[in-house]
């Protein structure tokens, strides 16, 4: 009987099952126990944050959305910009998020094979991260050293949000989404698909179903949320989250921003939820 | 009489001179003075190393190579696998080189536009890089946060020295030097080029004439030396760097690991000379 053993037990069996548990499973498990599609992004910008301390911002935001998020997206860029006191920062926030909830390093690396492993090892062994978003311009084996954590997810950049993706995305993001279907061995790939290009991403999720797709772009970015919500989600009416960060975090800059930033991810949530 | 003012003012001077300097300029005095394009890879594992600290180690190896190669080149995957203390190590070797041999950072860093802008200020203004290369899979807007700053160097991955370079960089790389030479109105963008690649060196060395190529591949990647010599240099003789890092690190896992680092940086700049 489970609930008879005692606490140090459940402990030891929690991180095992943990250990056991794949990315995908941990995300649909918090999807369904917080009813939500809402990734958080926790991306401090001094600029817009309240005149606090940014692992105390975090924590607080963390504090106040764990229960309505499906995940947690940590965009390097805004801890890096730190430096080492910056990557100090990111660790503490990882030990302030719940187990239940996973976490996505939102970090876009990708660098030749024997360098990539380094890159896939800071991820998801020295910091600890459920997922990663790759970017694939070095192709094949720079994200197979990521692939090789089975239990983590691969998020590969395939349309990214910005003005800027039609550089060089156009047509290569469907060549993308085809080899991240034949490199899916584990299963453990998901897609970056950027809200902001509604046809792009209903092509994607009519050529990969079954592949979680991370969706930014909806917010100040502009993407249509109905769009989004139609073409992103599998025909099952799941496997896709909504990645949102400025709406959330900066709701409000006052005393009160974090209570904000709970009913801006529950306005955000029911929203999705009433698309569907 | 510049050689009469104080040692106070002289610094001054000297910062304010570099502040003034671009990169180019900087590379080129370096490759002048030292007589060589050996760009030396500070990429730490402990794996290979000797047994000693990390910092202790990127120390003696810049103190050996100083004054036999044109830049420094810091592969922050080496230092993120070590969280924020890898980070901390990276700063700390910035500040062992000295002010007259550039540093690159090399990251390969790309994000949307507001994001970029972080990074590119955590590579040159927090750690104050002289250049730093990026992946262009994002377009423009993830590149022109880089290229605002006018001073720095931007090195753009356009053709990788890695196998999987065939996935997508097939006929890509083509596109991204031509949008490079768009992109380059400030004159500091340079491009990333294999010398696992000769034909497409080639191409692209005489497509981007006057624009500094950096290329790694040679050793044990196997990029043939005289045919990235031959494909990688302008009309006049200079416009690359070739990036070496395990040949030089770890020539010697012993005691003697800084002057054999020194002998075949040695050896590697006379290569590349013999071959012009």
């Amino acid at each position: 009987m489970p609930f008879e053993i005692d606490s140090l037990t459940l402990d030891s069996e929690w991180k095992y099952y943990q250990l056991l548990m794949r990315f995908q499973d941990k995300l649909d498990r918090a999807i369904n126990q917080n009813r939500s599609m809402v990734c958080v992004g926790l991306d401090p910008d001094p600029g817009l944050m309240p005149s606090i301390g940014i692992l105390e911002f975090n924590r607080a935001i963390i504090e106040a959305t764990m229960d309505v998020t499906c995940a947690y997206k940590l965009n390097f860029a805004f801890y890096e910009v730190l430096g080492s006191e910056g990557i100090s920062i990111l660790e503490e926030t990882l030990r302030c998020i719940p187990q239940n909830i996973p976490t996505i390093g939102d970090a876009k690396r990708g660098d030749i094979g024997n360098t990539s492993r380094m890159y896939a090892k800071a991820l998801f062994e020295t910091m600890g991260f459920d997922a990663a978003t790759v970017n694939p311009y070095l192709g094949y084996d720079s994200v197979e050293p990521f692939l090789r954590y089975r239990d983590r997810g691969v998020f590969i950049l395939c349309r990214t949000s910005n003005p800027g993706a039609h550089d060089f995305q156009d047509p290569l993001f469907g060549i993308v989404a085809q080899k991240a279907k034949e490199w899916n061995c584990n299963g453990n790939i998901g897609l970056v698909m950027g809200a902001t290009y509604p046809d792009e991403l209903k092509e994607v999720r009519s050529n990969c179903p079954g592949m979680v797709l991370l969706i930014p772009g909806l917010g100040p970015q502009g993407g249509d949320p109905l769009l989004a919500v139609r073409n992103g989600l599998d025909i099952n009416g799941t496997g896709a989250i909504f990645a949102f960060s400025r709406q959330i975090l900066y709701a409000s800059n006052g005393a009160d921003f974090a209570r904000k930033a709970r009913k801006a991810a529950e306005a955000l949530r029911q929203q999705i939820e009433s698309l569907i």
